[in-house]
């Protein structure tokens, strides 16, 4: 087998296992689509974290403990924004801006996100291809108690607290997929589609709420494997588990791949979520999936090629 | 006399005398109007020289040894536009690009220049008033060996290089000049007009363009006295006394101070340059003009103050 392996990612679970898959497949055998749901503008730039999340955690630049932003950062910027009374909520590093302000500029200008966000990579020395789900805007909101709020706002701002009602894609419907990525789903000789542990209604739906993307994945000639967000009822990072309750789910591995509504030919489970293989609708594969490590990233990312290559042999 | 003191100044030089203006002027009582033909729009942001130079002076927050930006800069921005492969010719520090973000962001969404650099001084705590000479845009251009240049071309990227055949002060017949600033000289209590010693052609020249703005100085209450930027033939800083030779004029105070052709009640020259009296076509006053310390910023700006009273009592 050797064709592409097209992964589904958002910020940092994802990158996790978007570096793993980057270190056993040749650059041109990986094509990594990224969640633009979290997508916004700040202090007037346009501000894209997934996609940067993934650009630097790829290209080697991410600062790994914080889960965002580069490593070797500085805060010159955010100290005067503070010193001139802006908001500084959402702290942009001084190196950091450069990308912020090259992809404002750039946009502006007519210039596509997907060809700012490719030549970008192009400058940071990437390989592997990075492709955003949509060159439209589509904006992840959600309802809460105290109103509907913007993704940053919520996640960033309000820290996650307020209690979600519901979620929505803004603008998902009249939004066009990057062509790029129908491409890769459409050839014939894709290997697997790789759901990266990202949160399903934060991360992942975004994706799937492109107008031609869920069936594209679907109609797909590989296996679409996803590695459970959900560790033993519990997120590794991030408000899943949360969110999960307030929507009236039990917090499972189960539940939250159940999101995914029959997309999946396998899901690759912790152990401690191994009890009930049939809760799943799908291959279960069992692996530890928590990833601190490079070695980690990389024995995961093997798994998941490994279960896809088993359920193409089984067909 | 306790009227308002208006100073007209480009950048560096200016700047200088601004400061010791403010040091001897109750801050209501000084007026500072910035040259804004030097702005320019660069990696999308909009930036103005000789507005921050004067912001930063006055607010003590300047790099005085480099003659603009920020004291204690870092520089991780650009490391990164390096990176990125963007144009790197004109350094912006990582705290100086709060103000060009922030700028940026308020005029796209309307905001006036003269309201952004209000609440940007007020933000820094100035309670001196710095206006731009107006609020639509007039960018001084060269013509050079090499073709017509922008400001910013010319001066930072060219390094003052081409040789200039001729300026011109672009859009500057549609511009509206600030009314904040004609107020200022039409009110009959003004204390004095000074033409501080920055470059006639590329920084008070630009001021004098905007249309109604001549005629306020000419017709005001007040003295108008110029401190020459030339001592002894060579400019303190910058290319005037290449630009004058180029021009085909003699480098010299007399030559730069007539650049305001008859608009001046007195200009203050330096002790070298005092030899022909009769040159200057107004009262001339003699002191040294070299302002290094905070102290010879002082004493200037006082002696300016005292030629304008001595002007005033004359009459």
């Amino acid at each position: 087998m050797t064709g592409r392996v097209v992964a589904l990612s958002g910020g940092i679970g994802g990158a996790k296992l978007a570096l793993g898959l980057s270190r056993i497949l040749p650059a041109h055998e990986l094509v990594v689509v990224a969640n633009t749901g979290d997508d916004f503008e700040h202090l007037g730039l346009a501000i894209s974290p997934d996609l940067d999340t993934l650009m630097y955690t790829l290209a080697g630049l991410a600062d790994e403990a914080q889960g965002w932003g580069l490593a070797g950062e500085s805060w010159g910027f955010m100290a005067m924004v503070d010193r001139l009374g802006g908001e500084s909520w959402f702290r942009l590093g001084d190196r950091d801006l450069a990308v912020h302000v090259e992809r404002t500029r750039r946009l502006r200008g007519g210039t596509p996100l997907s060809q700012v966000t490719a030549d970008l990579c192009k400058a940071l020395g990437l390989g592997v291809t990075v492709l955003p789900m949509s060159d439209d805007p589509i904006r992840t909101r959600l309802e809460t108690d105290e109103g509907w709020l913007n993704f940053q706002d919520y996640f960033v701002r309000r820290h996650c607290e307020p209690r979600v009602i519901r979620l929505e894609y803004h603008d998902a419907e009249q939004a066009r997929p990057n062509p790029a990525i129908l491409a890769a789903l459409h050839d014939p000789a894709l290997r697997a589609v790789i759901v990266c542990p990202s949160n399903p209604w934060l991360s992942i739906a975004p994706i799937l709420a492109v107008p031609g993307m869920r069936k594209a994945i679907a109609a797909c000639a590989a296996p679409v494997v996803a590695v459970s967000p959900i560790i033993g009822g519990r997120a590794v990072k991030g408000p899943i588990a949360k969110i999960m309750a307030e929507l009236g789910l039990v917090p499972s591995a189960a539940t939250a791949l159940a999101h995914y509504d029959g997309l999946l030919d396998a899901v690759i489970v912790d152990p401690v979520d191994a009890a009930d293989p049939g809760a799943y609708g799908a291959h279960m594969a069992v692996t530890d999936t928590l990833m601190t490590t490079l070695a980690e990233k990389t024995a995961l990312a093997a798994r998941t090629l490994d279960v896809a290559q088993s359920v193409t042999l089984a067909r």
